[in-house]
C-alpha cells in the first residue's frame, strides 16, 4: 500500500473550505453527538440547526431532552451535517462532522430577542414551541472539523477554515 | 408544569417496537457516534448500515477511519437511523438512537463469506471497496434505543424489544 493511501487527508484548499461553510449553512438539522452521563456511551440524536443573530451554529433544544442533560453535564460535542438524497451512495455525498463545545444561551442574555426573530425566520414551525418555557438556545463553538467530500476526499479543519 | 410534560417517556408498547425495527430495517446508512480517543470528545460521522448474515445490525468500515480507530479504543457507540424527507419539519419525522456496541469481525471469521453475499446483495456499490484489505465488517450489538417518534411521543427500548 502507498504512502497516500495510508494517509488519506488531503491539504485543506479553498473548495474544501467551502464546501464545509456550504454544508453549515444548508443544513436545518443535524445529528448531534453527546456523551450520556450515565453511561459513558456516546449518544447521537437528531436536533434543528440554524444560525444565530450574528451568524455562526445554534439550535433550539428542549431542557428535558436526554442531550440537553448531557450537554449540562459535559459540554464537549461533535455535529454531523450534510444529508444524502434519497438515490445513490450515501457515503459518496460530501458531509462535515465537527468538534464543538456547546455553550448555552443564559436565562435573559440580551441576545435571546434577537435570537428568537432570527430562529422564526428559518424555522418557522418552531413557533409552536419556542416560547415553551423548557426551551432554550445553543450556540455550538467549533473546535474542529472532518470534511469527507466522498471517496478518498477528507481534509480536516480548524475553526478559521470555518469562520 | 404538570408531571406529564416532566417525563415524556411513554410505555412501550406493540407500535413502538413495530416502528423502531422498521427504523432500523429501512436504514441504508446511519450517524455513528463514537469518542474520539486522542481528545474524549463525541464524534460523529455516517457510515453505510445493513444486515448481517443472520440479521442484526452491520457495517462495513475502513481501518484507515477514524471511527474505526476510535472503535477499537472504546467500542461503545451509538447509531441514529430514520432519515426525515426533503419537506417538512425534520424534527416530527420518526427517529431511533440506539447505544450499541461494536464487535468487528476477526479476520477469518467464518462468517466472512455470508457477510459479503448479504451485504452486496443490499449495497451493489460496494463491490467497489469491499475486498480491499483495510474493509471489514463490525455488528453492533444493542445495548438500548430511544425512540422518538415525533414530538411528545417518546419511548425507551431494550434489546429485546429490537430483536
Amino acid at each position: 500500500m502507498t504512502e497516500t493511501v495510508k494517509d488519506p487527508i488531503r491539504p485543506t484548499d479553498d473548495e474544501a473550505r467551502a464546501l464545509a461553510c456550504g454544508l453549515i449553512a444548508g443544513a436545518r438539522f443535524a445529528a448531534l453527538g453527546v456523551t450520556d452521563p450515565e453511561t459513558g456511551f456516546p449518544a447521537v440524536t437528531r436536533i434543528a440547526l440554524g444560525s444565530g443573530p450574528e451568524g455562526g451554529i445554534w439550535t433550539l433544544v428542549s431542557g428535558l431532552s436526554a442531550h440537553s442533560r448531557a450537554l449540562r453535564a459535559d459540554p464537549r460535542a461533535s455535529l454531523l451535517v450534510g444529508e444524502p438524497g434519497p438515490k445513490g451512495d450515501p457515503l459518496t455525498h460530501p458531509r462535515l462532522s465537527l468538534q464543538v463545545m456547546a455553550e448555552p444561551l443564559a436565562p435573559g442574555d440580551p441576545r435571546r430577542a434577537a435570537a428568537r426573530a432570527r430562529w422564526l425566520a428559518d424555522h418557522p414551525k418552531a413557533k409552536l414551541y419556542i416560547d415553551l418555557p423548557d426551551f432554550f438556545f445553543v450556540a455550538f463553538r467549533p473546535v474542529s472539523g472532518a470534511l469527507n467530500g466522498g471517496f478518498g476526499r477528507a481534509f480536516r479543519l480548524t475553526p478559521e477554515d470555518l469562520a
